[in-house]
């Protein structure tokens, strides 16, 4: 694991990278525009552009090798094993509102696989990062909370009008002991930090997803997809605080 | 205005004993119970108790002949014109999630009125405190956007299940420019920061209003009920960053 050692001390130069771009825009109110060509409202801010064009001129310099996908920028195949998954700003809208847990998005893929994952939350000065068999946040071990039944479980979504069938949504909330929303990527963080127990999302890409798989991992928490696997691809995503708590979520969801 | 100057360096002193009793507790993770009584999961935590007694036992000492009326603990009448409102922590739910933006909400009354309110954000080291003409965010003024058409509004609401009638939402965030959820009273904060243009909730309690009204007020904001009036009693409340912004609302709400 001496590779994942090192790539983990830089990830946390791309996250730094990254804020250095993102929080000073965030305060003084940065201005959103409509993506080009997309459905609806799309927002994008000079603070996504500009904290990918950072990292990936770090990553650039120094592993010119290492394949890159960012939200905003195309591709860069790899050449060899490892590739870096970047979402600058993960919650734009958020952002655009001035609301504080958009975050920061950072994955390194081996072979395509997520092995090492961050979370930032600049505003909140709460950095998660995971890989191994451990999750950090700001350098101190977090584990998830081992919640095994719904209806102890604090659950959480983004936007419930998200679900292309709310019924999954609401036969989840329906048994939980609590719901929240509105954190996007920052929830996940929150599910490896023992705060939440679910997270249950649909429609994520894979910028959205690969750093969450880590860091919940790292936590003992679990993550999967609805239908009970690891395959993420569908962007049907259930991250619990642990296995048993998943498989009732996975029940519940295919009920 | 002499008096509300000296009241506004008082409920900053609330503030901070608030603060006190709070948010090492959050950071630690306290633990919630269910409120005795309560339908459902309605939780209450030490953070709130403390808070709400820190703030009670300033009050006493300083003002005695004012009265209190917190969320946790009974009513005290006042002997005279003023009265304080006190909700140790808006956002209870959030803050068991370890979620970051509960707050802690003062207002002070006169003859019934609120005339100073203020929305204390400890984990986003956040302080909005609005009287007269003016709000500030740690002593600096604000303004709410000026917004005034919901087209171009970013919009938000706790919890959309929170809606008697759910189609009054969806009236409104259909017409939205972008929806977000899941603040509670940190809402109507951003409403005077500039950064959301709307906020509309139900089944508040006077506790949960009482300071939203002079920090959207001092902020150039527009706050008012479902029917087009400034009475809040039925808990039903809209806050706007123009007037204009809230009369559409208000059509919509009744269409």
């Amino acid at each position: 694991m001496a590779d994942l050692d090192t790539f983990a001390v830089f990830a946390d130069r791309l996250a730094d990278a990254a804020r250095a771009e993102t929080l000073e825009r965030w305060r003084s109110g940065c201005a959103a525009e409509g993506k080009a060509g997309g459905a609806g409202f799309d927002p994008v801010t000079e603070a996504d552009r500009g904290a990918e064009r950072a990292m990936r001129a770090l990553i650039e310099a120094e592993f010119p090798d290492h394949g890159i996908s960012g939200e905003e920028y195309g591709d860069r195949p790899a050449r060899g094993r490892w590739a870096w998954s970047l979402d600058p700003v993960d919650g734009t809208r958020s952002f655009i509102c001035r609301l504080p847990t958009w975050t920061t998005l950072i994955a390194l893929l081996d072979e395509g696989r997520p092995v090492l994952g961050v979370i930032d939350a600049p505003v909140l000065g709460e950095r998660y990062v995971g890989w191994g068999e451990a999750t950090w946040r700001n350098g101190e071990r977090v584990r998830a909370n081992g919640c095994r039944t719904l209806a102890e479980a604090r659950v959480s979504t983004t936007d419930p009008y998200l679900f292309e069938d709310r019924d999954v949504w609401e036969r989840i909330a329906s048994r939980a002991k609590t719901t929240r929303y509105g954190h996007d990527g920052y929830g996940y963080a929150c599910v490896a930090g023992g705060g939440l127990d679910l997270v249950i999302e649909c429609g994520l890409m894979p910028h959205d997803y690969n750093a969450l798989v880590p860091v919940v991992r790292g936590a003992g928490g679990w993550i999967g997809n609805w239908e009970g696997g690891e395959d993420l691809q569908e962007g049907r995503v259930i991250a619990a605080a642990s296995r048993e708590l998943y498989e009732e979520a996975i029940k519940l969801v295919n009920s």
